[in-house]
């Protein structure tokens, strides 16, 4: 095997080891082990296990912000829950490596990994300000974004810890969260509401946003709605 | 001074300048000026900085976990939105410390402080399950109530990155989005769905729920709703 090909190999192997456990579980040995190489010869490529644990990530942040590409086509519901779908299956392939990471802790919180992360949530921002037809957001909208982003985060931790919801539900239940948390800053600034007045007109109507308004409108009590 | 006293002494003066800067721009002669001792005294009483780190952010949390305590009474969106502005007023003070800490890296990101961190997530969570008169949450529950502390993390983060939003503005948010994210919830679960009903039926209808309903009733635009 030539460098190049022979350090890919060594990343990949050590991406799937990283993904199942927590990288202070994962030995050089082990990794070695599952190259069939040698100890010494994992050191040729990487001068320790920190490194071969950022060159991995660094493929995972890869994988997962190519799964945020989605087309510029159909309903925006839809479009969010499949890419959601595809986020939620990088932490279902990724699991106790996504948690180890997302957790930090001196065994993954350098600021090569810290800059990593930023840089895949910068990408699902840019990707979702894209979707929306946005050049220029606003602070509020922004924020919307932002904490969506950190909302589908850690409703991916909390559901890797026992996975006691159904994954489908959550993928559908985020989506929701979007128009809830975009519904809530809109009762703030007219932008937004513009914003959401739009999105929800081309919504289908048995789309998710349109299901949303549907539940939320049968769950409001006739006392607190206005006549 | 005595041994305790000047150790809680050099913690208050360690937590003051935590506060305003990263760890990493906090040296231990800085700490010493600040407290008017020599820099070998201040390693009588702390062995280094990330042990006086520590022990500063250990205040912080005891700090901050008491602005979560409420009295059991009135109405829920009421107690929240007093908890949530005693909680951004906490992220005010401690702006940019609470910045470094959250974002974690090597100087900040051990396992003692994450062990602190998640004992004031879990303060919170316990806070806010006992205020809605729960004993055995249902998963779904806890999935709302936890990702709603991670939302409110979150925000004030992004919050802090400028304050270009005011924050009166995003406390009310913050409660909205406790309802909305309840309601997206409630129309997967039974239970929830009890929960938010009985919830809202005891708020006021000036009350920031109900303001909630309103707004969002108005947005929703005919097409979409049921008729």
């Amino acid at each position: 095997m030539g460098v190049e090909e022979r350090r890919q190999q060594l990343i990949g192997v050590a991406l799937e080891l990283f993904s199942h456990r927590s990288p202070e579980d994962v030995s050089i040995d082990e990794i070695a082990t599952a190259a069939g190489i040698s100890r010494p010869l994992v050191y040729h490529y990487f001068p320790g296990k920190l490194s071969l644990y950022e060159a991995a990530l660094r493929r995972a942040a890869d994988e997962l912000a190519e799964r945020f590409v989605e087309p510029h086509e159909g309903p925006l519901g839809a479009r969010l829950l499949r890419v959601t779908g595809r986020f939620f299956g990088f932490v279902d392939e990724h699991g106790p490596g996504f948690s180890a990471l997302m957790r930090g802790g001196p065994a993954v919180g350098s600021s090569t990994t810290n800059a990593l992360i930023d840089s895949v949530r910068q990408a699902a921002y840019e990707q979702i300000i894209a979707h929306l037809g946005i050049s220029a957001p606003s602070p509020r909208l922004e924020l919307v974004v932002r904490s969506w982003i950190s909302l589908a985060e850690s409703t991916a931790l909390i559901w890797l810890d026992g996975r006691r919801v159904p994954r489908a539900e959550l993928e559908l239940q985020l989506v929701h969260d979007f128009a809830a948390l975009a519904a809530v800053s809109a009762a703030y600034d007219p932008e937004m509401a513009d914003l959401l007045a739009g999105l929800l007109a081309n919504e289908p109507a048995d789309g998710p946003f349109a299901d949303l308004l549907t539940r939320l409108a049968a769950l409001a009590p006739a006392a607190t709605l206005p006549s």
